[in-house]
């Protein structure tokens, strides 16, 4: 018997499963932020307000103090202060926590991590609040990234590894005849029992859309969750966390079947919890050296991480020049570069770019994109709606070491914020470089650091992009090309560098964003990441069968 | 559109997915080596007959010498060369077979591996010789296991993995509603894509039953396979390979799409194959060490390790006494023990064996198992039928070494064979020893060779089973027990050891007996095994979607 409450959103996992088989657009959660009035969105802030200076509360064992420390990248004192536990209290109280959850079965689970994502949804504008002063995104962003698109990822995570679960029979009778003598007869259960404890570790930057797949994916199959955020954007992770330990609570369950594992900086404890025994699933979003050091050391565990790529952009030909321009220096500056599927190598053959009005020099395509930076952040309050902030020092560090790489096409520079004084903002910073200079542009420069690289041909170009790719990684390869021969071209690179190819894009789409139920975000199959948001793998790998065989009556 | 072989065999692959949906007994191939009349067997042996002492013929490229050296535990001479050819080429050849493999699509490539599956049934006869000859099984069960039962795994693999690639749609247009503005629209096409070439690593003992999930899971999957058979069992991988290339040469496509890789014990070639950069999935059943060796070694790849592990069975009472002893002794003899789903370990309390004729003392349990084993083989005809002959001399060696690690309740004793007068058949040593000679009886000991391990209660039974088969790892777990408490504490075990469980097989069917399309071979989660024969996990890790997104028109 299932509870209650997967009555209650059968409906919508079975909307879900059918948006997943179907692919088209579709979602159950508010995207505009202004849907609900103004008063939703003061509200919201009020609920962040009320953090500021204080302590959040959470009712988890092992407590041993409290810490935190993040900062606003907007400039404001956030000032926040979180109950730290011990890693082995977490660990037990998850372990123990999980085998009625175990017994709950598939469809209650799927039901209950519904529920938790419908009442995250109504929190929606604090949750947006709570990522922009962590993540440095713009309200906007924060808002539909943070909150429906995250949502809609946790929810597609639930669908898929429902509908996976849902293949195995609770109950089968095993009848095989016998020549001449009575059938041999076993009465089978099959129990869906998962992997053990899983630890989601959060980044800084896409705090709940890069977290959800794995947290949810992971409790929807019976594993307890051990939620470490980053020490820079704690806040929407123990929101989260908050919401799903109620949520479980109300509904009769254990609530530290999910726990939120905070740390800092300075005392750092991923590489611990780890590496336990008991932690035999880890999510993981965040530079490639950590990433890299997880693979290689958290071998009891099954590792799925998304680390970091060389996304490259091809400019060939385009029917549209001034949409491409429009499009690019959008997907260039949107969050400051600071996403993951952000394309870094813009490639262009010294050949130009054909267009409808003639060809377009290589050099003047540098010189065209650089202007339509421009133009696109002339207007400071739409430059903050666009930029945002930028999370890190250690990003604008980056921006400064870098210009010393090549022809700066365009400079970055500090922009002063509309409401937040001391915000961290700064443009774009676009580089022109020779394809020799590989050993510029040949690696992840995190931020909004990209480089044109001129290439001989558009042949040279996609052979570039398919060694960086295929050696560095990439989540998005951007190809603007009218010629079919040449998007075959690149079909074929994109094959070999597995990654997924988009033509074209002129319009108010772009590369850099990933629907879920329809994109599969990374292909899991080059050096970006190991896995894929979400994929039949990414579900199916965090749970087993468990059978028992009996003779039948 | 599909090649026609798809729909020749879309009602199987449509019945086969049924199957699995429901896991009752089916079954498409013929079980009965006798169904088809003795004509169908002497053909069988007379076509296994011409292998030897000749040179098997594949027309594989890179060939750079003749290798072999099977030897028959039946003790005749086999003498079949093979055509040894170099990794490098092998490697090379498959990846250009790729791109068109990949083209044809899910729907035909699981109609052709119906198509290999179906030819191979035909060729049953002539392979449960070769397995006979190479693994020592009984003449029975080499049919069985090693034809029909091994197609059954084959044909299970390709229709989950079908089921799961047909999960993704070819293509789909995403349209986003815009407030006022036209809907923003994009045309999405989804590629099935392989992880690159896969390697199966072959066993001795079970060179198809183990080999053709890995295989046809692979291969269906869009990714080319190199079968590198253990230098003791060749021939029926052999005859394997130069099937599906001759199948995929019969209906168009690259027969370098499944080639043979042979080496010797002598010089062999998995590790360094095993290592290259496009060998990205590897199937592997074998001893421990190598499959550890693989998993920290072959980085590159994803690995599916079937290794070892102490197959535990819990006595404690028993309805059927007399049923339980039969089964018991043809689970202990069957194949003289060398299947990696015999149990080792049968533990016993001192309390004893409740029976509805009072209880047996653990004393006389033991006695009573060893008398029962030497019923079942006391007819010489019947004990060749049950027991095969020993694959390895090293499993002899072992049974000699074990000897003395405790009372010996009944030794093993070298038999004559009715035709074969140099077959290496052995009956079972079975050993009495204390619960503190964890040493003895607590880690593999592969071959006929069982402990009846004495305890003090049957909690102590089953918290040393729990220990043992979550350190060691276990693929089957037996328990008697009429107590529902007790059943219940067993299924607790079983949870925490991530391991199925069978209770009270007293009739016709054995723990070591796995049937496709209805049991999960191995759960993945204990040290046994990292994968399961065959759940989602083994088929969609085997797989990347690659998406190309284009504005649509």
């Amino acid at each position: 018997m299932s509870h209650p409450i997967y009555a209650h959103h059968q409906d919508l996992l079975t909307s879900a499963v059918h948006a997943i088989d179907s692919r088209g657009y579709w979602s159950p959660y508010e995207e505009n932020p202004r849907a609900f009035g103004d008063d939703s969105i003061e509200a919201g802030r009020q609920a962040f307000e009320a953090y500021r200076d204080a302590q959040f509360y959470l009712d988890q064992p092992g407590l041993i103090g409290r810490g935190g420390g993040e900062e606003s990248p907007y400039g404001i004192s956030l000032n926040v202060s979180y109950p730290k536990c011990g890693a082995d209290a977490l660990v037990a109280a998850a372990k123990s926590a999980m085998p009625s959850w175990i017994k709950a079965g598939p469809d209650t689970r799927a039901g209950v991590c519904a529920e938790i994502l419908s009442r995250l949804h109504s929190r929606a504008h604090e949750m947006a609040f709570a990522i922009m002063h962590t993540t440095g995104q713009p309200f906007t962003m924060a808002y539909q990234a943070g909150a429906p698109h995250a949502l809609d990822r946790g929810l597609e995570a639930v669908a898929m590894a429902w509908r996976e679960m849902k293949h195995v029979p609770y109950r089968a009778t095993w009848e095989k005849p016998q020549a001449g003598k009575p059938a041999l007869r076993v009465e089978k259960d099959y129990l869906v029992a998962p992997r053990g404890v899983a630890l989601v570790i959060g980044c800084s930057t896409f705090p709940t859309w890069n977290s959800y797949p794995g947290l949810f994916a992971s409790l929807v199959t019976g594993n307890a969750v051990i939620v470490k955020p980053h020490p820079g954007a704690i806040l929407p992770l123990a929101i989260t966390v908050a919401v799903a330990r109620q949520t479980l609570k109300d509904l009769g369950f254990e609530p530290d079947l999910v726990s939120l594992l905070v740390d800092t900086q300075a005392a750092p404890v991923t590489r611990e919890v780890a590496t336990k025994p008991d932690v035999r699933l880890i999510d993981y979003t965040g530079g490639p050296e950590f990433g890299q050091w997880l693979e290689e050391n958290a071998r009891q565990a099954k590792v799925f991480a998304e680390k970091a790529g060389v996304n490259c952009v091809v400019v060939e030909s385009t029917d549209d020049y001034k949409g491409l321009l429009r499009n690019l220096a959008i997907t260039l500056s949107l969050y400051s570069g600071q996403m993951c599927t952000t394309p870094q190598v813009l490639l262009v053959s010294r050949e130009g770019v054909r267009t409808p009005d003639g060809t377009v020099s290589g050099e003047q395509f540098g010189r065209d994109l650089a202007m339509a930076i421009g133009k696109l952040l002339e207007d400071p309050a739409r430059a903050a709606e666009v930029l945002g902030a930028i999370q890190s020092p250690a990003t604008v560090a980056r921006i400064d070491a870098c210009r010393e790489f090549g022809e700066v096409l365009r400079d970055s520079a500090s922009l002063g914020h509309p409401q937040f004084p001391n915000a961290r903002v700064h443009t774009p910073l676009l580089l022109k470089v020779p394809a020799s200079a590989q050993d510029a542009y040949g690696e992840e420069r995190f931020g909004p650091i990209s480089f044109v690289v001129e290439t001989a041909a558009t042949t040279e170009s996609l052979a570039v992009a398919e060694r960086l790719m295929r050696e560095r990684g990439a989540i998005t390869f951007s190809v603007y090309a009218s010629d079919p021969m040449i998007q075959q071209l690149a079909e074929d690179v994109a094959l070999r560098a597995e990654v997924s190819v988009a033509f074209n894009f002129t319009g108010g789409v772009f590369v850099n964003q990933s629907a879920a139920f329809s994109d599969f975000h990374a292909t899991g199959a080059n050096p970006a990441a190991n896995a894929c948001i979400t994929d039949g793998s990414f579900v199916a790998d965090r749970f087993v069968v468990i059978q028992t065989r009996r003779p039948a009556p």
